[in-house]
C-alpha cells in the first residue's frame, strides 16, 4: 500500500463573452475562489480569455494572440502567486509573425512559469477551423513538475490520441490536464449528441486506465456563434482506474476534487501494464498507415 | 455516407471442463450453431480447448500444447469449412521444445489458415502465471483478411495496450478481436469487481473510438481452481464510436451481432483522428520510460 499523497484540483468551467478583460478577470476571481476552497492545482478551460474564435477563418483574429509572457499570462501568474496555487492556463500564443500556437502554460504557486505545452494535434472540422490559426506544437509531450503533482498538459483534440497520453505518462506525468473547448453542433446534437459526449469521456477514461494516471478535463459552456457550437461542459476528473470521481453539468460550475496520487503506485502494482509494454515492437507507431507492401 | 457493408459476428462465451475433447466439441457445435444463426465471423474465447491452466506453474501442463496445424486446429478448420464461416481460435501453441505461444489462429470459411497472431503482451499476476507458459509473440501486430472483414487478432492482456490496438488498425484491421480469459479473484471481487469489469470494458471502448474500429471481446465464464478465478463473461461488441451494441451476461451465452463496417468510413470522416497523428513526435513510444536526463 503506497503512501497517501493528496492534491486538490480545481476546475473552472465557464462561459466566455466578447469582453476579454471580463473573461480574464473571471478566471482570476475563479482561481482565488478555488484556492479558498482548497484547490492546489487549478485548471482553466481552453482559450479561456476569449470566445472560441476558430468558428470562422478570419485573419483579424490573430490580433487576439499574445506573447508568453504577455498581458494575459501576467495576470494569471499574479493570480497564481496571490493564491499560492499552481495553474494550467491555455492561451493563444503569438510566437512570431505568422507563427501562432495554442499553448498551455503551467504556473507554479510562486507565479513563475513551470513549463509550457504547445498543442500537438490540431483539428479542422466545420466550426473548428484550428489548422488556420494554430501552428502544430514543436515541444513534444511533457511532464511539468509542480509542488503537488507532475502535470501532463495536453489540449482538447489531444484527448483522442492514446500516443499523447502515453508519452506524457512516460515522461512522468501523474495528472493529465486537458483544457478543452468541445460542444455540439445544432445539426448533430439530437442524433449524436449523447454519443459524442460519451465517446469523449470514454476515450479519456481509457487513457487514465491504460497509463495509471488521473485525468482532468476542463471544458467551456455556453453557445457561441450563430447556429454555432453549444459547448457541452461536463468537465470531469477520473482516477487511475478510469472511474469518474467528479463531473460538472452543462452550466458554469467549479469543481474542487481531492485526488490521492498515492493510488498511482497501487493501481500500477495491481495491473502492471507498464511492465509488459513491447517496446521492441512499437516502431510502427511512427507510420501514417502500415499499408505498404501489401 | 459510405456504402453499407454488413458482417455478422458470433461470440461463443463458454465454461470449460477438464475434458479437452468435450471443450473442443462444444466449440465445434457452437461454430455450427452460430453459422446457422447467421454468423460469418465466429470468435472463440482464449484457450477454449482447456481450463485456464495458468493458475499454477506446472511444467506438466506444457503437454497441453499442440503444433499449428495440429489436432485442435484441424477440428476447428473442419468446423469453419463445414459451416463456411471465418473463425478466430485461441490455442496453446507448441512451436518447439521450450518455445510455446498463446496464439490466435484465423481460419477462412474454406478452412484454411488465413493468418495467425502470437500474444505479444504476457501478464504475470497471482493465478495468471502466463510468463511461465508463453514465450512473447514475435509476429507483431497484424491485420488478417477474411472475406467479410479485415480482422485484427489480439489476446486478453493486449486489451490494456493502446499500442496493440493502434498498430493493428494501422495495419488495416477493421475489427479487433480479443479472445479473453479474465475474471475476479475471490479476495478482490467485493471491493473491486465492478470497477475491474468497467475498466476492462472502458479501455477497449477507448480503442474502438481512438481507432475508428469495431471491437469484439469473447471472455470465458465459470469458476476454475480452488479459491480460484471466477471468469466474468460480459463478452461484448462495440462500434467505432465505442458504443456497446451487444453484451453477454455471466453465464454461457452466444451473441450474434450484425456490424456495418461501412460505419468505419463515416466515423473516420466525422472525427478524422488518423489524419492528424503527429508521427514525427511519437518516437518516444519505443522507450520504457522517458525519465533519462532528468
Amino acid at each position: 500500500m503506497a503512501t497517501e499523497r493528496l492534491v486538490t484540483v480545481g476546475l473552472i468551467q465557464a462561459a466566455c463573452s466578447d469582453n476579454r478583460a471580463a473573461n480574464v478577470e473571471a478566471a482570476v476571481l475563479g482561481i482565488r475562489e478555488a484556492a479558498k476552497r482548497g484547490a492546489e492545482l487549478v485548471c482553466l478551460q481552453e482559450l479561456f480569455a476569449t470566445r472560441y474564435f476558430c468558428q470562422t477563418e478570419d485573419a483579424e483574429k490573430f490580433d487576439l494572440a499574445e506573447p508568453i509572457p504577455g498581458p494575459t499570462t501576467e495576470l494569471i501568474a499574479n493570480a497564481a502567486k496571490g493564491a499560492a496555487v499552481s495553474v494550467v492556463a491555455s492561451v493563444f500564443e503569438r510566437r512570431g509573425a505568422g507563427v501562432y500556437h495554442n499553448t498551455a502554460v503551467v504556473f507554479g504557486p510562486d507565479g513563475e512559469i513551470a513549463g509550457r505545452y504547445r498543442k500537438m494535434h490540431i483539428p479542422d472540422d466545420p466550426q473548428y477551423y484550428e489548422k488556420f490559426y494554430f501552428t502544430p506544437g514543436d515541444l513534444g509531450f511533457v511532464s511539468v513538475p509542480t509542488p503537488k503533482a507532475a502535470v501532463g498538459p495536453l489540449i482538447c483534440w489531444d484527448q483522442w490520441y492514446p500516443e499523447a497520453a502515453r508519452l506524457s505518462a512516460l515522461a512522468g506525468a501523474e495528472v493529465l490536464v486537458y483544457p478543452t473547448a468541445i460542444g455540439w453542433l445544432p445539426s448533430e446534437k439530437a442524433a449524436h449528441g449523447m454519443k459524442q459526449l460519451d465517446a469523449w469521456r470514454t476515450v479519456q477514461r481509457g487513457h487514465a486506465i491504460a497509463n495509471g494516471v488521473f485525468v482532468v478535463a476542463t471544458n467551456r459552456v455556453g453557445t457561441e456563434g450563430e447556429d454555432g457550437i453549444e459547448f457541452w461542459g461536463h468537465s470531469f476528473v477520473c482516477d487511475p482506474f478510469g472511474e469518474v470521481i467528479a463531473e460538472a453539468g452543462e452550466d458554469e460550475e467549479m469543481l474542487i476534487v481531492e485526488c490521492d496520487l498515492g493510488r498511482l503506485e497501487d493501481v500500477r502494482r495491481e495491473w502492471p501494464f507498464l511492465r509488459d509494454r513491447r517496446i521492441d515492437a512499437y516502431g510502427g507507431i511512427t507510420a501514417r498507415l502500415l499499408d505498404e507492401g501489401k
